[in-house]
């Protein structure tokens, strides 16, 4: 829905008042702990939008961009969406017999995750041309709406929705109810994620920015389809989240949140913006709740993000400090 | 401003109400005769929006696509953004002497378009290179903004935004209070289009989707830029439209709407779809108030539209006799 700028500052204090007795998610960023991190997000939101302040920033420029993996879901033991390719891969393979004897597949079909990926970005476009390409867009959609329904993940056994971080949520909510439009930046698959961002982050598909591969237009039988090609179109990570973020959005973001240095050159375009700007660091630090890692993970690695918070004045989220409760299907404190 | 879908139902009778009060347009389609083109319109937009009605569609299903040149403005004698490259190769000129002697520059500065452009896909490319790249996205926003605001158009003298169709305004406006997300999706550069969209139709640059060359992320002496590349990165006319929309959008349009048959198949997939769907052309026959051309213009063609439009149950708008009003800065009538 859009809504005419001037109309905004009219609409916000009804949407609020309509929010607050709602209560879907209780009060506003219950679930963080009362540290520097929770009191810098809330000055920050105040200060942009008290009209008249120095620092307001109108409804239409309230752009915030959040990565998706380590950042608003889990990424261990791995990306959720390899997971999910070898899941694809297991299905598909009665189809497959050829795949017992060649790799990349061989070695994913005895589970063996770590020699399959050896092959290097050569083994990874195999996977991925075999599991997310050669379908219709609809079908590539059904297919990702099935698994997200009914996949566990290896080490909770949990629905993969169900570990999603209830702090972010409850920062998008603030700052949706805020007058800010979220969307997704990630270095994950656009179509992988928008089947179901809406229902889990409410952000709906167009506010979604990813990779992507080649797509095509074709008439079949009468029918019009959008073909998925086994061909890398666009990866939305490091300097292609600016790129991403500028070709999807059209506009700077205020605020931007990521976990990982491949979130770095957003954080860094994000915050490099005049006015007042936000950023922030999810910083894995709870072993216990869900994992600790950073400047040596092969995953969601974070170093040049860490060493140059400070200077940069970015946020550093400590999971164990900062979030009360971690995942959105824990219990509430 | 994202609103969540359970909450618009509620917001909607303040948003209407508001924009009554405001009356920033007049009544809805004020500007549309009463014909039977206007009528379908309403109809359409009527059935998806009433509650309870077989054909019902939420709010964030309410997807509504227009072209621009020629749908939204005027595109003759040649597209707006054809003209803007000229001016800039006149700016340019005295910093490129050598532009004499070489075409197409040495034709487009005796202002001989016909020979420039016979250079074809190559002299375009030269052109697009020479005025739309090398300078960073805010530098060309900056340039953008300073044409928009001060040239004028060769036949009629006015600003190009006072080219705009009131007809298509309200429409665009009326769909919006209808709780359609209206997008821009065309054939012209969409970072030619996001700095003036909000402000002329009430589209925010991340609701435009248009054709882009490369750009890359760099810092410099510090600070981060994206620098426009003379390279090509996606066409957004014919097939391209529904691989823009899909790419942008991520979900399929149920309104869609456009002139040539560039924007064929931008209304066939979005027609296509199950449910209530709205095609609507806009077809150039007023010579008088504006320009009239279909199937043998070289700008704007419009062959297999008017054929195909009766079977696929598109509605043909003719602006002689569905208009009441063509430009934005005529007179009310």
């Amino acid at each position: 829905m859009q809504i005419e700028r001037q109309v905004i500052p009219r609409v916000i204090p009804w949407v609020i008042c309509i929010f607050a007795s709602d209560a879907v998610y209780g009060g506003p960023l219950d679930s963080w702990n009362d540290t520097a991190a929770k009191k810098a997000i809330i000055a920050f939101v105040e200060k942009v939008t008290h009209e008249g302040s120095p620092d307001f920033v109108p409804p239409a420029e309230r752009i915030a961009v959040f990565d998706n993996d380590g950042t608003l879901w889990a990424e261990q033991p791995m990306y959720f969406q390899l997971l999910f390719a070898l899941d694809r891969v297991k299905a598909l393979a009665p189809q497959h017999p050829e795949w017992k004897d060649s790799e990349p597949f061989a070695s994913l079909l005895k589970g063996d995750v770590k020699t399959a990926l050896s092959g290097g970005e050569k083994a990874v476009g195999e996977i991925v041309a075999a599991t997310h390409a050669g379908m219709s867009t609809q079908e590539f959609e059904t297919i990702v709406l099935e698994w997200i329904a009914t996949a566990r993940h290896p080490k909770t056994g949990k629905p993969y929705t169900d570990m999603v971080y209830q702090p972010m949520l409850e920062l998008l909510e603030y700052l949706r109810a805020n007058g800010f439009k979220t969307f997704i930046v990630s270095g994950g698959g656009i179509e992988f994620m928008r089947p179901w961002s809406e229902r889990v982050y409410g952000i709906p598909p167009e506010q979604v920015v990813g990779s992507s591969i080649k797509t095509e237009y074709e008439v079949r039988d009468g029918k019009p389809v959008i073909v998925r090609r086994p061909e890398v179109d666009f990866i939305d990570d490091k300097s292609g989240k600016p790129i991403g973020i500028h070709s999807h959005i059209g506009r700077r973001p205020i605020f931007a949140a990521g976990n990982s240095d491949g979130d770095f050159q957003m954080l860094e375009w994000t915050t490099a913006g005049e006015g007042p700007r936000f950023g922030l660091i999810v910083h894995h630090t709870d072993a216990e709740r869900e994992w600790a890692y950073d400047r040596e993970s092969h995953i969601g690695q974070l170093k040049q993000g860490l060493d140059e918070a400070p200077q940069r004045g970015w946020t550093v989220v400590s999971m164990k400090d900062d979030w009360a409760r971690v995942f959105a299907s824990d219990a509430a404190k």
